[in-house]
Parts: structure tokens; sequence; C-alpha cells
């Protein structure tokens, strides 16, 4: 159990090592999607589910503690996604605390998708919110979203510096708009790009002293390979996180792009993020007996470890 | 009480009529920030307080729903900023949860200040944490941030279109590094400007059939008041959200910079938000009774009111 006790090393260097170790970077994405929910798990509470029924948190707490069961030992981290967990209300915010706490006791690392941002002590409220053994919601690693300003960054840096955790700048992503801001052109080079090198001049204070890894990290989209080579370019020491694997679209190949070899021969320097695929497999949401969905979620889990553990071989 | 009703007025018209009955635009910012809550609802609970300790949340609610009693009848909204309420975990959002209603319950209108952004699926998740009667934290308007792209927005404006609720979109801030990206030259303009005019495109979908206001509002801050004329220019009916008055350092006059003349001959258009000049004024930390927390609250709530309400004359 690692719930209270501060960890001794840089979030940068347990991430990598624990990806050694398991030989794939899949991070699985805890999405609480309404309309999703196992028939298993839905019991009594009806059909859509009703959002503010208190029992409804409390059933999707029960889903991911039996979800985090298939996955210990076999991933090194999840991504909870809070929105789901907010538009439950405070009792979902009480199951994501849960869920954190069950993850680190399962030996999984958590990365807290928040995409938070603000500035001055208000930024610093949602790092020590997040970051830290003793935060309410106390994850490995937070996304930020750096609109506000690279000050507006520093209070999590700080945190994130103190208490050996991480973060994942949102750098560029793989929604349709995403070139609306990220991809306009700044002195001939595109937003995301002056972004990315700006960065890079605060990498260090992250950077792992074992593997050489920064958790300093960037959120880059797989949806277009040749922008995750130029982020690469201009952020070396930086993990990405890479969503949009699986159900999104992108092939493994594609989200392991910015991956470079390691000292174990495989490609490494971050996660490649599955949720509805690996959490929602087809055909789950029928299973109506606990063996029954158990099987979906081995089987969702050994084909994304199967397929990333090739693309990174 | 108007907690479970839905409005029957767009949120820009329902913002600018109770601005036009006050004669002010003040908007107070609801900010539990560790270290100021005054004395006489701090009781037993220890100096640092230990967010961690079950009762700060409920001490926090406390201290709120008096504050919501000295400002009902005298301002028209209150900005709680969720990141304090975070920073207390599940119990800080449901102290969060009934701030919003008993806002509510006393006429108050209520943006949540939360900064959310996300892409698909999850920022309508985001969507429905925050707006329309049935949602938990059941806002009148909240804040989001643009960087994802512009069609990250427009789950949050279906939304708001729905259900009578406004949006403040991040477009400058006040901040030292706000420059970093906001305000980058593409093609000669500042990118904030050029996110500006794209904003114009979409105000129509939130506009008051009363007032002519658009509830797709901008977030401007006071501190360089000639950013707030070009937002303005390429923005003319949107709403306009100025925080950064008062505690952080600028005049009435500025901060009312992007105010129009409206019928009734004052500047409208938008709400200035005070947070800790009205809710921690000097000195109310130390009140150990409530009578001289009250006197203190009740005179710097006039005093912001006597000063927006002359510079907007």
């Amino acid at each position: 159990m690692t719930t209270a006790a501060e960890p001794s090393a840089a979030f940068a260097d347990r991430l990598t090592l624990a990806i050694r170790r398991l030989g794939h970077p899949l991070c699985v994405g805890l999405d609480p999607h309404p309309g999703c929910l196992p028939a298993v798990f839905r019991r009594d509470l009806g059909d859509p589910l009703e959002p503010t029924d208190p029992r409804v948190a409390d059933a999707w707490g029960a889903f991911f503690f039996a979800l985090i069961d298939r996955l210990e030992g076999r991933v090194a981290v999840v991504k909870p996604q809070v929105a789901f967990f907010e538009r439950l209300g405070w009792r979902g915010l009480r199951t994501l605390e849960q869920v954190v706490r069950r993850a680190h006791e399962r030996d999984l690392m958590v990365i807290m998708d928040a995409k938070r941002g603000d500035i001055g002590s208000t930024a610093a409220a949602y790092a020590r919110a997040f970051l830290g053994a003793e935060a309410p919601f106390p994850s490995d690693a937070l996304t930020v979203n750096p609109y506000l300003g690279l000050d507006t960054l520093d209070p999590f840096v700080e945190r994130a510096a103190e208490h050996g955790a991480g973060l994942f700048v949102l750098v560029r992503t793989s929604n349709p708009g995403a070139a609306d801001l990220q991809d306009q052109q700044v002195d001939g080079e595109a937003l995301h790009l002056r972004l990315a090198a700006a960065l890079a001049e605060r990498t260090a204070r992250l950077r792992g002293s074992e593997t050489g890894w920064s958790g300093l990290g960037a959120v880059v989209g797989a949806t277009w390979p040749e922008d995750a080579d130029r982020v690469r370019e201009r952020l070396p020491d930086a993990l990405v996180l890479v969503p949009g694997y699986g159900a999104q679209g992108g092939s493994a190949k594609d989200a392991v792009r910015a991956f470079v070899r390691g000292p174990d021969g495989r490609l490494e320097g971050g996660v490649v993020n599955s949720s509805r695929g690996i959490v929602f497999p087809a055909g789950s949401e029928r299973a109506d007996n606990v063996a029954a969905w158990e099987w979906a979620i081995d089987d969702a889990i050994e084909r994304a470890v199967d397929d990333l553990g090739s693309a990174v071989a």
C-alpha cells in the first residue's frame, strides 16, 4: 500500500522503470461514460442511468475496483478522466478519491487527466488538490493546459518537483479543431512547437536521475505522426502522453512515433492511452455475469498489450 | 428558490437586467483561500487549517452561507473558484454544490470559474457537470479554456443554449506570462484577437433577445486597458468578465474599459470581479464575533459598489 507514502524517486524514473519491466507503454483511461456501465454492475439502477441518483457513483466505484483488479501487474499506469466523475457531482469525486487510492494499493500509477490551468495561487490550489501524498486526489502526474502562460505552469512544476510527481502539458491534441490555436504560425513555426521549445528550458527540474527522462511531459495526439517527430526534436527528454490509440483510430506504430530506443532495446519515453477500447470492449456492456465481463476485459488488455509490445520491440 | 427551475430567459439578459436594477457590475469571487478563514468561523479547527480535516469543508460552507446573506439584494452574481474547493477533496465539492444552491435561493447568479476545456464527449461531460438545472453544480455560466480548439467549445455552447446559460472564454488574462501564447503575433495580429474574431461568429447562438448582449462572453484582464478596446472591437456583443479589480490592482475605470453605454445611460456589457477585497477585507480574518465580521464585509461591499457604480455612471 503506497497511498500515504511519498515516492522516493522521480515520476519519470518510476514510470519508465515500470514500463521496462512490463515491456509495453499501455496506459488505461478510466472514463465513467454514461451508458457504458456493464449490466453486471448496473443492477437495479435503470437504463439509462440517472447521474443524480446517489447510487450511480457507488456503482462506478465497484466497476473500477473490479477493473483495477484485472489491470494489476499487467499495466503500469491508469488515467482517470475527471470530467466524467465531476458529471456525477460530489459523490463522483468521492468515488474518484477511492479509485486513486485503490490503484495505488494495486501498484498502478495514476495520471490524473484534469487539464487544469489557472494563475498564481489558484494554480497552486489545483496542484495541491492533485499532487503530493497528502493531496485529496494524490496522483502521480497531472495533465495541465498552458494557454494562460508559462508562469502559470510554475506552481505545478514546483509542487511536482517537491513530491516526485509529473506533469503532461497539452502541446498538440488530436481533435479536428486542434489547429485553430495550436497550429497558428508564429514567425514561420507552429505555436505548439514554440511552446515545446519553451518547455524544454524547464524539463531539467523534473528529470529522473536514473533514466534521464523528464516528468515535465507533453500530450501529443497520435493523429499526425509528423507532429510527434517535431515535438520530440524540441523536447528530447520529455515523456509523452499519447491519446487517441484504439477507439479513436490511431495505430500502435503511429502512437509510439515519438518514442526512442532505450537501454533494453525497446522504444520508450512515454505512455499510450486507450480508454474505451479496454474499459468498454465491444459486447462487455451486455455482460450479465462477472466471469463473462472479466473474460472480455482480459481479452481487451491482452490484445492492446500485444499490439503495443510489438510496436516498441 | 430557483434551484430546480430552468431559467426562461437567456443568461445575458438575466445578468444584464439584474445589473441595470442594481446600478453596478460587481461580481464577488468565492475563493476559500487557506489561511483566510475568519476566526469566528474557524472555531476549534486549529491554525493553520488542515485541508484534509473533514470539518474544514463544512466550516467554509458556514462562512459562504453567511457571506451570501450579506450579498443578497446587493450584487447580481458570485463567482466560485473551483480550485480552492477541489483542494479540500470531495467534501469541498459537496460544499461547492451547497454554495451554488444557496446562492440561487438568495437570487444571486453563479459564474463557475472552472476554466474547463477538453475534446468531444469529455467537454460534453464538463458541460453537463456545470450547466443546466439538473447539473450537480447548476451554474448560470462557466469559464472555459479555448486552447484545444473552437470545436471543443461547441459542446459547451450547445448545452448553454439549451439551458439559458452562459460561457466566458479565456481570451486575454492579466498574469505576467499571459503574453507567452495569447499575444503571439499571427499574420500581424495577436493570437487572442484572432480568437476573439473567431468567437464573434458564434455569439448569436447565446444572444439575449431583450438586451442584445450575448452570453458567449470573454475573460479579459484589467491590466492592459488597450487590450480590452481591441477585444471589444472584435466582439461587439459579448459580455466580458473582468478579473483583477481590487486586490490585483486594477482600477474601476480600467475594469469597465470594454463596457458601452446602455439604455439607462450607464456603461454595461459585463461583470467586474473582486475576490479577496470583498470576501477577506483587511482585518476581517481576526474578527472573533459575527457582528464585527459582518461590519467588515458590509463595508467592503459598499466601497466596491460605490467605486464601480461611479465608474459606470
